[in-house]
């Protein structure tokens, strides 16, 4: 690993003052961060690297499962956490101007004062920025509901290579303008240029809410009770998460962190929600929507929660991830297969899984969505080799026609896979456009293309 | 205008067959129209143009409203009309294959078929291919619930300027594998590369639906009637379309078209609609929360329609445009402003329309999407200068911070306009692209950016 230019950081201090440049030890290295308070300074810092051909790596809240803002080869971080404004929520027009370096939850919070919704929820909520989840266009807990970060973004001001601001803080829900810019940098993962603002469309806070776990026999009824679901709790569905029994029985196991809501011993728990307007008869409607589900035999049990503790007693269970390093190391992996191919996937995965010494062999997912979270591993941590776990994975998801990235990213950990769920026209097309807008590659160089590869279109 | 060149015809002919190439007089002008029976043919076709430097109009349903797809200098036409298959509508993922000449009502009634949605909805719905709805981002009547075309398309497959195919026929709705390649090109009007298939996501066909024409009296309670409702009817809100006096007052006139569902002198007319799922209950709650409305002053007056015929007629009522032609003649405008900016453009537009000889100045619009249609013209015939009333329009717009194209794009009509919208950076970029992927620019040249701004980058 080289060190950031000297005479870079020099200029930098100029730049920004002592305040603006830190030295901070990041594992065992000491990394230099930059720390901008405006646009007009993140422009600044980009004009003083890209002349010297200094790179850099634009950091949010670090909680990226990609490693896309990892400092490896002499680059210097950006931080935006100075740049954590919210500069208007406008009641009227539902929208939210807010600077990158905001925290998504403080963010939750400002809207939820004004009685409206950031519809954006992931675990990292207290530590990850909005810029970062821009960035990676981010999914999480309610894209059923109202999409990724893609469909929430309105407008963005973004700094490019050569310090360039490049600013539509749009409101409108039509825009037809020409080409619509803001999409090349939602989920770029800073490759492309630096979110410095981010306008989002806000939704009216649901007046209701309504949760329950069920059981389900086979992998058919799970599917078919999805597709039910959403047309019989029209545009209010905002949650359908399946826990496979590997997952439902270790998290509820008796001595552990969780009671079972449900016996264990099902093929599948699905975590349901909606988010409705009408508090007086959505439950009353939720429970006969569920009731007709199981007359029709696509349910086998069901627990419906009647309080806020109760709703966060299941979503605890579905969360627990952290639990299942009491087994062993192991891959926490995000990908996206088709619901027609799921079955077949996992069946795939499992007979890899099973070729591992003492395997560890873990689904579950936002299933609504495609998106399975896989965890493979080695009981034995002697066991555990990462390489041949990944092997295993993304193969299968090849052989699937899947995504080897849903909602992390690409960043570092998955750049190599990216071949597998991409045609080598569209990578020649992506690489063309990073090149295009930063020539000298200096913006988060080597996360998701390699260098040498941008170098050798 | 120019001719095709001949040798080029030639040797198209040669790759399409007689049935393949077509000399068809549009208007007063012969025009060559090229009709490819495959994305190979398509391929073709760019690969003879790209080597002759010949340009080509990727053309759809010609249903557009910004002459995106005018032939003006010696273009050939390059029309997918044979490429109309449907090609797979897969009901367990909820998603349509289809090739882009598939005409839209088409593709709404093959999904209809299998009790799903393809949620987008125009006036040119006979006509307009989904190719063309995918290359302006088409918009329309259900925005407010499911979004524009960009927000439905899954996957794409193009054909780039060069006939390279880059495909990627993604039905999944979470895939974070680098750049998100097919928003480059929705809504670019063909002049980045030509459509070939596209992956929609359907949804669940909705099992109610409610309608009602709401009387208002003043603008901020139609400001507080929008956010009101879409925080009372979570998720189903499926439109909210306004209408100004001049607009509702001319089309149920005393031997007009249409009878006055309400009576007419209002200060507004609001057409709202919500599809749900409890056809038992929907009708109900739709009545009490328009009651509560009431209750509360934002509406004064209120008609729910209680059959299909009812509500075919409110909707004839908001979709009679042609009627105003009996007025005289007229700019039909698409413009987006915020809701906070809708009064004051409305009262400039007014102001420069009252010095106009005897104007007509009428006001509709999607509100719950900023989208507002203008109708701007003279009574006397006359009287009638375009380019007098596009500044008018255009200046407002401009002033109130809107987008001179809401829904129907650019192509010619708005080219000059564009700046009004849009920064200096942000069309820089815009054209870079274009460059990049179309240096000879034969891909609808001229259309969104003057050949010559783009040559001279």
């Amino acid at each position: 690993m080289s060190d950031p230019k000297t005479d870079v950081v020099e200029k930098l201090r100029e730049l920004l003052g002592e305040r603006g440049v830190r030295i901070e030890p990041d594992d065992f290295l000491p990394d230099v961060i930059v720390k901008p308070e405006s646009t007009e300074q993140v422009s600044g810092i980009l004009k003083i690297c890209c002349a010297a051909g200094q790179s850099l790596v634009p950091i949010g809240g670090k909680s990226g499962l990609a490693n896309g803002h990892f400092q490896t080869d002499g680059e210097i971080g950006l931080s935006l956490e100075r740049m954590s404004a919210i500069e208007e929520i406008d009641t009227e027009n539902r929208t939210m101007t807010v600077q990158a370096g905001c925290i998504l939850q403080v963010a939750h919070e400002a809207a939820e004062e004004q009685g409206l919704l950031l519809p954006l929820d992931l675990g990292a909520r207290g530590s990850a920025t909005v810029g970062g989840n821009v960035a990676t266009n981010a999914g999480g807990n309610m894209v059923i509901r109202y999409g990724m970060v893609r469909d929430m973004v309105l407008g963005l001001e973004v700094v490019l290579a050569d310090g360039t601001v490049v600013s539509n803080l749009n409101k409108m829900m039509k825009n037809n303008t020409g080409y619509d810019l803001k999409q090349w940098f939602i989920g770029a993962e800073g490759t492309l240029g630096v979110i410095t603002r981010v306008v989002f469309r806000l939704r009216p806070l649901p007046r209701s809410q309504n949760t329950a776990l069920l059981a389900v026999d086979d992998f058919q009824s799970v599917s078919r009770l999805l597709r039910w679901l959403d047309s019989h709790t029209a545009g209010t569905l905002s949650a359908f998460e399946v826990m496979w029994p590997e997952f439902y029985d270790f998290v509820t196991r008796e001595g552990g962190n969780h009671r079972a809501p449900l016996p264990r011993g099902s093929a599948y728990y699905v975590l349901v929600e909606t988010k409705g307007s009408h508090p007086e008869s959505d439950a009353e409607s939720f429970e006969a929507v569920l009731g007709e589900a199981m007359e029709q035999g696509m349910v086998s049990d069901a627990v419906l929660t009647r309080s806020e503790s109760e709703r966060n007693e299941l979503w605890e269970i579905r969360d627990d991830v952290l639990d299942f390093f009491n087994l062993g190391p192991f891959i926490p992996f995000d990908i996206s297969v088709t619901v027609d191919q799921m079955e077949g996937f996992i069946q795939d995965v499992r007979s890899g899984a099973d070729t591992l010494d003492d395997p560890i062999c873990i689904f579950f997912g936002h299933l609504g969505d495609c998106n399975l979270h896989v965890l493979l591993g080695n009981r034995d941590p002697q066991a555990f080799d990462p390489a041949r776990i990944e092997r295993i994975l993304y193969e299968a998801v090849e052989r699937h026609r899947g995504s080897v990235s849903a909602e992390h990213g690409v960043g570092l950990a998955k750049r190599e896979q990216l071949h597998r769920s991409r045609s080598p026209e569209e990578l020649r097309l992506m690489m063309s456009l990073k090149k295009m807008l930063d020539p000298k590659n200096i913006l988060n160089p080597n996360k998701i293309f390699a260098a040498e590869k941008i170098a050798a279109l």
